[in-house]
């Protein structure tokens, strides 16, 4: 009979859950939406929900889940299973949510952030199986960063480590949401790339985005420059560039076997993959990219499914 | 009877030898000139000899050697105890140093990166005693890095992590001695705080550093600015600027516990401290910077010495 973990991935607008095994393979999922606006009880309630459902839904019910594992977005206290503070989760301050949850399904639970959870998920079972060491960037609004080192999250001293998207590239860069200059975030997320389009649009650049107005967001932007748009496909090349300096400069700090990219703009591909390698491949000694591996994520909408289970292996002491 | 390793600090201008206990106490020291134009050969006697005059002058002979831990400049195979390539020592490609010492001292000898030497140096008995996590910069005439995570250097996958000199932070600034632009060895080494100075005396800028020509030197610099010439001051403040870049970088990317600054240049105590404090304070986000403390080495001249026997012990898993 196999071990079974339940996964909660939750995020802003949807709980996602999963059954998985000890092979990394979610027998069942369920989706709910999470309604914030609710307040925390009841995102705890959902969850519990979602668990279950997952676990009724089991097909040839290989054995009942001995543990949950949760990524959530924010800040976490590991230890004390608390999310901290959570920018898109109004109200979110100091939440118990492992306590919360282990209440609610009567199961031990850990926690931990969601990018960290989704490194966890591509070193275990996607593009970085088996690797020793792999580091992720999560691109999305924001740009978030996980470090897994010997099999496990490397979370720091006060637990906040792999803010990779907070990595200034450019002393007198953009200024980033977080108050610092020039970030990778400030250059490289969805929101800068609109950002950076609509200046172009109104310094009366030609585009087909321009039609998009106020809608306009980074999906318009690699679609169009898939088909061949111009300002798009600089948008994108410019992107790419960006990113290839953070990935250098990882190279050159942690020399990780694998460097994963995740988040909707990797359907840009190669778009997006040549001009982060070039800007690589210009600004890495020898040495430090050797045998290195430069990918996009494979676990797509499962990674923090299987991530937050794995976390709950790992905490356990049972991986 | 005191458990005592010999360590050996490679130098390109001597090599320093200690005999150091398990308190990370230096019995006995000794130092020779290296004398690289001998060939490897020849540095490895000089090696032994400095051992064994090491050993010989320990104080009430608390015991002999049980083993021999080397720092040396450049890339080192560390499963092999290869020195594969090292940029001031001429000819000096794939240099089997472990065995040569073993052989000639019959004593088991683990080797490692200078500068990582020196971080765990410091993690063990310096500045960041006791630290969980700790993170060096090494300034000279490069910079070079060291990452020390739960008591052990991070090595990376090629075993060339830590190159934290060449995190680019300025996709368009100076060009770097490895081919990228804007490391941050390329803004705050020795090499570059002289440049700079000449930069300014061609263009006119008066100060006391003028008359030194072509013999000026980083610790002239700083000399000159701790005596109050305007220029050298101004020079100093943006060294501190660039490498508070670099420290808010390495506090989002690891969120050390512990960062510490070492080499000659931090003789200009707060005047290189202040400004690069001032730098992270405004670029860090809070919970990254919470409880880190940021400081300079505090083992001087015995850094690579004490760092290399504590090589040994954590290598050979008895630490």
């Amino acid at each position: 009979m196999a071990e079974i973990v339940l996964g909660i991935d939750l995020g802003g607008t949807n709980i996602k859950a999963g059954a998985v095994d000890r092979d990394g393979r979610v027998l069942s999922r369920t989706r709910l939406p999470t309604d914030v606006s609710r307040g925390p009880e009841a995102v705890a309630d959902r969850i519990a929900q979602a668990g279950r459902r997952c676990t009724e839904s089991l097909p040839e019910n290989p054995g009942q889940p001995v543990g949950v594992g949760i990524g959530s977005p924010g800040n976490i206290d590991l230890e004390r299973g608390v999310v901290l503070f959570s920018p898109n989760f109004p109200g979110w301050t100091d939440i118990p949510l492992r306590q919360m949850i282990e209440d609610r399904l009567e199961l031990p639970c850990a926690i931990d952030n969601d990018a960290n959870v989704a490194a966890l998920a591509e070193q275990w079972v996607g593009a970085g199986r088996g690797a020793g060491s792999l580091i992720i960037f999560t691109l999305g609004t924001g740009i978030g960063g996980g470090i897994v080192l010997d099999g496990k999250v490397w979370h720091g001293f006060g637990g906040v480590g792999g803010e990779l998207g907070h990595m200034s590239i450019d002393p007198n860069g953009p200024r980033c949401g977080c108050g610092n200059m020039g970030c990778v975030e400030a250059h490289a997320s969805a929101t800068n790339m609109v950002r950076r389009v609509r200046e172009a649009v109104a310094a009366g650049r030609a585009t087909v985005l321009k039609e998009k107005g106020e809608e306009l967001t980074a999906r318009d932007i690699y679609e169009a420059a898939v088909a061949g748009d111009a300002l798009a496909g600089e948008n994108l090349t410019r992107t790419g560039e960006y990113l290839g300096i953070a990935v250098s400069n990882m190279l050159h700090i942690l020399n990780p076997e694998v460097v994963v990219l995740s988040g909707g703009v990797i359907a840009a591909g190669e778009m997006l993959m040549r001009p982060l390698m070039e800007e690589v491949q210009k600004r890495t000694m020898a040495a430090s990219l050797k045998g290195v591996k430069i990918c996009f994520a494979q676990l797509g909408e499962d990674a923090g499914v299987i991530g937050a289970a794995r976390c709950f292996w790992v905490h356990s002491a049972r991986a």
